[in-house]
């Protein structure tokens, strides 16, 4: 298909790549140049400005946050470029508000939006291997079938709203993080009992938690190596946020969201924004004194 | 080898079952006659009373909790009746304050003290493929490894001082307790705005979080149906219990623990003891007002 | 002096009436011109639209929060139409985000700006005794004394840059919700064992809590009367949002803070936004399903 | 009358004076003898063992907790001394399950037993001015009635049942303990924006808390100085301990004592186990990394 490709970053770079491995037409665009250039390289056109990559058959998106979405979406005018009849794919985690307010300017704009967040790292994505969480109008999804199946393993379908998307792709997040502080304060009770962190993590992440996400993180936990981040705190602590918010406003409370955003906090609070957000076992020995004892 | 097991509750029958069927001899004591019996008819011998049971080369003991192993075994003056060099291989999940206490007892007497708890159900158990978890003297512990090969796929050692073994276990099960609540929460968001409970956690569990915990009680979660209880709640609050004590005695704060204590106080205020603790679903569900809503 | 008062909700109407009392003259505006209608008749001016109360030596405004703040001063061009030289006292309880726009926003214009948030509720406001935070350039509070002395007892300094005074309000907002909350959490614990609310309240707000917010709520929790409200249980998770967010941005937890909030979740979850906010000690009870018990 | 008294630490030498100062014969007991001395000077007689203090109309025993009261009392035959038709008055403040076994052990034996656990520090205490909160048969408090109005200012009764009154002076301490966890982060989110912590103290607790307690510990944290502590971390970890055994027993969940304990745990992992406990600022201060920012 005839795709326009914002975003690429250390995720949207794989994905834009798969699309081109697939032999769709990728015309992309990237706030700065360099990594619209590698792309070029293996035959994507390159855009001088969001809108021109926004007029295609099919745009996929793949910004930070809603701020950057914002900005190069919506400001620049490029949603406003798209053709009727068009289709939005927007992958980017965002809030709940946010896509809330993205689908109803594309629904005025008569162009089909599509949320489908992905789960999966930097890796995972240029392997075309992500796990694509999807919702909007049913037919759109299928029409596009081609582009996502091209850049995931699987699509996982919610339904025609698409903030629905967005909220599963968050609830997932406030998954990680609490699985993350749960491997950070079972290991920290292990070691104030003489427990090596490796030895007690071994044990759990071989038999009840045999999942990718524990063994990932609770390897960079056992072997105390917080850098370079694959997610960092400073994400992390925003993604949570989004989970808070997201229940503030439907009135659910998330208890061990609450209490892994003060964690993150004191990381913040100490610098450690960049740090991979496992490094949430730092601050558990931190509040322990086990750094020191 | 010789040995004689005490405890034949939901979990101890299907171990000492494997180790009969592994050619030890085994002499079975429990408090209700009915389930050594069964045993009885598989070969088992039946001890009068514990301290019978105990006069064996090893002494495998599988009970509820610290007060039944401090009737069955300390009380009933079964550990002073072992022989000077058995060993005993305590198998259940008791307090790091109670294990403590155990290891010096045996130590008065002569005997040598194996902390082995497991991690597993009673249908894992019956399969003889648990993970048990293995501290005390390393040379016992390889003297009895014929034992505890046919009980458990699996052992890890932790180390010399028994209690280690009791700590781990409590921290894994603080971990599932962590997890359970994790997925209540983050499926009552996503049902909040929406989103079936069957859809959110078939996508996290197939991906993320494709683990046996994770996937079990997600199911339990997804079909809302909390009974016939595979773990209970009240186990849970006992548990979790263990591991705030155990945290306090170190001065680790376990702030998801305190988190997860309060909605297993809801459902016990509640009369839901008996039910699973994936249950903890229905308390997040009814705090959000989405039972009724 | 000559003053511009815009927003007469329950507690500008008493603030407005004292300066009449005092002597000023006042020009008044308020969304919905009943209540204008009422100052007229004591003496008051009465503007056609906010600019026209904004032209005075003095502007005070009292607005419910962020969003009637910016819609009724900003978008309406209120502060646009100040006059240089003249001075803006906010009185409202917004956000530390939106207190630092409005003091660059009159930076800009050449209007001095001080922040002036209150304690106390509209009893003690039409009797001119509140509590008054004030931040601001120190020379322009001096030259507004006389109208701060006619609406408050006391006049709390707290330095020049006008946020201050509205995260220390934003702050014993908080505390005010955490003594509730305890409140709600003591009479709970002590009611399970058979102590009328009424018998333990009355012991700690006569002794070690014998100040007005705990013997003021204190009341209404023994009374179980939480309507009509003083304070509702929607504006109460306002303010303790706030306190949330202003912690967020400079990496400050507040666990007190995340613990009430749930429990306002859980209120507002079940209807009872509209209820007083002592209305805490409901949920309490509910949780711990005394209320049927 | 003629009074037993056990237990002359920093609180109990001053109600034991007040005893004497009223007219009251009075025989003490104390572990360490020089207190013994101190009041002998005073007109007290010397007990040479707790039974022989045991021995008279009335006992009045206040000893630091369940460890401490179950030596002196039970194990030493103490109460079993005790003639019956007398009343022993514990004045401790001990768990709820250690009030049960001792109203029942005092119920076998044919004494009269009130629990009467005071609020006030050592200083109140040697005015005579606690306040006394009791719990027993109302005839027999009826008739110690010039024992307790020698001690305190004012007798709060609270029922038949003497852990009533153990349980409200465990609340009143878990009411405490947040009071000063609220200011703690009060104080830390206001100094994270500039504010001194006296000086946004000084707005509350004149205001919204004027009350002893805010005014007392509000004074400690606004000048940093915790030691020497009036009320120690530990001994707030172990009445926080307290209050959430006893929510647990009854299936009442306190997450502000949660919250609090974690706080406490913090401290005593730092070795600020003898510092006063208004330093959990300095606990929110560190984890906000205002203690080195």
């Amino acid at each position: 298909m005839n795709i326009g490709f914002i975003g690429l970053g250390a995720m949207g770079r794989g994905m834009a790549q798969q699309l081109l491995e697939a032999g769709h037409e990728v015309t992309v665009w990237n706030r700065s140049p360099e990594a619209s250039e590698a792309l070029a390289e293996q035959g994507a056109k390159v855009a001088k400005k969001p809108a021109d990559a926004a007029r295609h058959e099919v745009l996929v998106s793949m910004l930070a946050d809603d701020q950057a979405a914002h900005q190069v979406l919506v400001e620049s005018k490029a949603v406003e470029a798209m053709k009727k009849g068009s289709v939005h794919i927007n992958m980017a985690t965002v809030s709940v508000a946010f896509a809330r307010g993205m689908a109803a300017l594309h629904d005025r704009l008569g162009v089909a939006y599509i949320a489908a967040p992905v789960l999966g790292r930097p890796d995972v994505a240029a392997a075309g291997k992500l796990n694509i969480i999807a919702a909007g109008d049913p037919a759109q999804i299928e029409r596009v079938r081609p582009v996502l199946d091209a850049m995931g393993q699987a699509v996982w379908p919610l339904g025609e709203s698409p903030e629905r998307a967005n909220v599963a792709k968050i609830a997932a997040n406030f998954m990680l993080a609490t699985a993350i502080e749960s491997m950070a304060e079972a290991s920290t009770l292990t070691r104030a009992y003489g427990i090596e962190a490796s030895d007690f993590l071994d044990v759990v992440t071989n038999t009840l938690f045999a999942s990718p996400a524990y063994q990932g993180y609770g390897k960079m936990i056992a072997d105390a190596r917080f850098e370079p981040a694959g997610f960092t705190m400073r994400l992390g602590h925003k993604d949570v946020g989004l989970a808070l918010r997201a229940g503030d406003e439907q009135h659910v409370a998330l208890p061990l969201g609450s209490a892994v955003r003060d964690r993150l906090l004191d990381a913040l609070a100490h610098g450690d924004g960049e740090k991979d957000w496992s490094g949430l076992a730092e601050v558990a020995a931190r509040q322990a004194h086990l750094d020191k004892r």
